[in-house]
């Protein structure tokens, strides 16, 4: 055998072990719905060569990544055009996450992978929470008469765990029906203390990576200008510390509309902090 | 009103009128099951712009490309994500085409797009040939599991026309099995006279334009060293000049992938010289 | 004729009748005179393409962009190379907008066709003041000998409407003289307040892109560190509301200096709010 | 002082003497009258950088650049927006180097500086000959009603020099006009042999780069599919090694529009090749 | 001889003479030893030709740059891949800067070039200070077990100085050993009135470029979220006019990861703000 | 356990068992002597994901991948900064690799690690040859001082095997003196039986994938106009079919160069090829 030593190719400070780890990091390489520019496919394997430019410890979080017990499993192979079979494949692995006690920490692809996450997740927990980041509402019922679109995922998880049970931070875009359904349901939250009222009930934490402004992520299918900075971002990660966080995702990366790698950095820093935060 | 000029947004030297063109270019922004990188998307809006960097003039045809009765007849809106309803909207636009007695020049979006087009010329001839330009064999009977994907796409348009109606050129990459099908039916063409046998017949001609080399198409999906140069594909399409084309297509630009613009250049050119030659 | 569904191509949700519209979109691709990087001329077809990539709603105006009764006209075409006779074209189409009642809005190309527009505009206005956006002051005589400059824009249109009249945000550039010039006229504004002396007058915006900074808009001819976020020129736009604008332009997106897309992007929401603030 | 050791900053194996030089490099950044995407201005100096990226030894001639006698003089600094004044400006200077004996090696910027090179050196000699390298054939009379602009820079030089002595190599696209022009005056050459009438002339070699095909120089203002390879100019440039160039220059490198920085990498060996056959 | 007139070469507004100047500007095109990506060599020749963008007036410090009496005196040429030689040389041309009684700015290049720099001054000034602006501590003791990394310039400078020299602002990463090097040391700064307890002291600036927020400066070898903006970084140089700065870098430009050019047109204004503070 | 599936993250159709593999693919990520542009690190990593965008099959071979018994065993993970370190590891690596009976198949990194891998495989062979591709002759004695250079790489290896034992193939670029080298060595080879005299022996494979032409390969450190297609090097490979290959590598893939991505899709199958001829 050879002594190497070898590069490791999986992310930085993983448990290798799927058995012995507490979160699943599930790469789920899907962009078959976007509405502008895809690319998010090639997110979650970029993102993990990226991770070994990071350093392992968090200054915000004061603790090191190898304190989060986590096991980074690969990617999802899709079958490439077929959306329904592949959300199947995603429900199902996210299933038998929970079946085994443990939490998944999904990889964007595009943001309509939340939905069957949630599905599964649904079947393990009565009453829970998301807290949505993003630039998009994401509360349509269709797009161009397709119900299976990013643009409508939130609007579909509502009706799993309910309107009032959504919490939406980041939001700067969409139809003025949707705005009414966030006003309606009152969603769409700008400080900390507007999360609190579901500080008792589990959450789960997607983070569509456009809620950054479009300076510090251009490499996303549909930047949206007037967004958040990535240290805004990460308090918010700070204040969920004390959340009771059941699974989360990032999504929404497509790394080849930055050629300078910046939003791939940004991406997986953001994905680091928030496993701190779990 | 004001006087002016403006910039004229239609594809170079067009017909603006519909009823009295012979050849209808449609625009085909469908991406949805490429194997690999997608952002076919976005080729036929910039396309058009291109056309605008070329002259109207062909020095190989000694022709203009007024004197080619075309009218560009914009962008079809697929429902993005659902495969089976926008190959059903392709279809339905081209067989009112060739009812009205006019032939389509259809602008890609991925190479799928051909089969919709195929299905809706086979209302209208009984024994018709494919003259199909590309890296790849496309002859795979399914992707992943999926029947409906860019890389069956000439499997599946043989099933229409007959394997023996299908000439294939510059085809350099395949599965075993793809490669021992063309060998069985005959289809590799590596000589102007490997098409004559189908001269007497109506043909469509399609382009992927990967059959050109990487170095002069980077801007697509799934990039294959080893291709045609453009004087090469020229010749070919000079040589066409008295077969009986009744469509046509070029698919498969990624423009975003070549941020020099060259590729999408190129493509244009490829488009303004088979429209020369129908 | 087919039934498509086909894309739109012109600016999303504009008045497709100019008869009937109020404000005239004009695409004005001159980048002759600029001092760096050039490349403005391809902005007003990209940023009509980007529109698709918006929602018609503005949050922060609670408006529809329909209620804003906008015509896009297309794209001027310029004699190339010749600087006096763009310009001429540009004054002489903006003076037919005025003799209609309506109101301009161009879309650059390169600062200073703002000169021509400010003197068509004064042929029907006696008193009236600019807002002025920017990162440069564009306050010089001349430059390397030249007087018509995209440089010495702002001191032109000084002389057609009094110095008094100039009122400047986000400027950060500029050469000694033109700071004393600012200070002697007291044209630089920090705050809201500091424009409300001319809230009585006529007002003409200007947005040079470069206002923001680099971050932001990489994609410009002439990046200046240090400039405004997007939130921030939003938050003047709002205040703008119940100024009386009477004609508008945003100038200077250099789009293929951004591969990303993003600062097209930016560029594009710009526009959006502006027009929503008149 | 320092002791170094510092880069040298100029040409490769330049002649840091203009007095003692044969040949004077002259960078000439304008690029004002271009019909699509400019960006040539931005050439000479990342030529000059790329220059130390090569070897001083061509196998070709078998023969070192210091054998070449000639001096980096660096680039002129133009009224930006001025096209008149320009050119005057060229026209002097270049005339300057011929007052003293030497040779122009002209760095555009775009192909409108060949122009008053020509203007020039008509001044020195009475009958000499054009050879033009270039995918266009830069014969109109104007374009948009402007008689200077680089897409008829051939059709004013050859009132100066003669139709018959303008001898073009590579072009593939052009009005129909214009071929008819070069039918008539029998311009265009395809063999070595076709240049053998202009042997006994001096002649000045003018080089369009976008002669090269798109593949090999996608960072040029105007792709043009279907052009010569490296090899195929170098063979060209050997042959004219028995010629008598009186002055040459090489035009309408757009370094910006290929990031990869091969475009310019060529741009510069084209450059030491053709200093080899003078 | 020509008139041209010709465009200047060097730093905008440099003292052309290198014995009357006060501080010296040295290229140090090094980057050797860098963790992530390189690069950094093309920054000193890219920023050189990026000062002709900027204006000579700083509006922040109301001062023309030819106020600050600097000559620019190109780029040293290193023996490439031999780290010890590359640093010999730094250290000895220093040593001959200040034997001259003159300042260096150096112009990375990565940030070990910072270590002969420090070197080379600690034989002229027995107690001084380093300010270090870095979003990476590099404090390590060894990369990989090499002692010369850029990621330990800063330890190995500590040994020179005395840690309790170093302060060090915008730090944002790094290992745990690191972060309690720095509470041991008290080297942290969040406010101006950190670094007062060095105000006595002579003080060298060293600037990290990825100080600076990925957004606004993507073309950087480590980039790494939630940084700085230019704003508060030009705040930290005003405040810093009133120490005595007997010396100063700005490194770890990677002009070639941002392709629009906007990283390099940043830290060009980082430069001349810095000399303005000097 | 999760049911998947799951992508592939090794090199396609590779043996996951090092044991009863017979070729062992080796990641040589080092790229620290190089004399122009580095980035060279990144290439195996980057190749390995895009051999899944080729087929298994090689209709030039008629062979499929799986039929080469090859295991990718990743890639070292060097000390950077520290030349000769680096060197000795990849020896060591490659001598345990020999001393099992398999051959290693290495893939740069930088030019130079072919020189540890030649003196690796002396210990085993007596007298063997070396078949160099490459744009550049790499017969330089040392570059500015240093003796361990990528452009010395061969000049070192031919006292190792023998100057008579080294043939080069696509050379375009040197220095007079290393022509000189090639000639009296009669290294240079232009047709395939120009191999032939070395036919008998065993004979390691290096390809600097700079011997391609700068259109099909611009993503590498030191592009050179005028180079060899890839069909043209494909025939090299097919001819070299009947040889005995000991070993080989492929080096110089700068895959940040070219965000088209083209050039790493070349590379990858260059590789694939070359594989295929062992």
């Amino acid at each position: 055998m050879l002594k190497g030593p070898f590069l490791d190719r999986n992310w930085m400070a993983q448990n290798p072990n799927y058995e012995t780890s507490d979160i699943v990091m599930l790469g789920l390489p899907f962009d078959g719905t976007v509405s502008y520019r895809s690319g998010s496919r090639f997110a979650p394997e970029q993102i993990r060569l990226a991770s070994w430019g990071l350093e392992e410890y968090s200054p915000v979080f004061d603790k090191e990544l190898a304190d989060v017990n986590f096991h980074d499993v690969g990617d999802l192979e899709f079958p490439l055009g077929n959306t329904y079979a592949s959300l199947d494949m995603i429900r199902e692995n996210v299933e038998q996450i929970y079946k085994e006690g443990k939490r998944v920490f999904g990889i964007g692809g595009e943001h309509l992978v939340t939905l069957p996450e949630i599905q599964a997740i649904s079947k393990f927990y009565n009453d829970f929470a998301i807290i949505h980041f993003d630039a998009h509402t994401d509360l349509r019922e269709e797009y161009l008469g397709e119900e299976m679109s990013h643009s409508a995922v939130i609007r579909h998880c509502s009706k799993i765990v309910g309107a009032d049970n959504i919490k939406q931070i980041g939001i700067r875009s969409g139809m003025k029906e949707e705005w009414e359904f966030m006003k309606k349901h009152n969603t769409l939250c700008h400080k900390f203390s507007d999360i609190d009222c579901i500080k008792s009930k589990p959450v789960f934490v997607t983070v569509d990576l456009d809620c950054l402004d479009t300076s510090i992520m251009p490499g996303t299918g549909t930047p949206e200008a007037g967004g958040m900075t990535f240290k805004e971002l990460n308090e918010w990660f700070k204040y969920l510390k004390d959340f009771n966080i059941i699974g989360a995702d990032v999504v929404e990366l497509a790394p080849d509309y930055d050629s300078s790698g910046a939003s791939t950095a940004v991406a997986t820093k953001v994905i680091r902090e928030l496993l701190m935060a779990m």
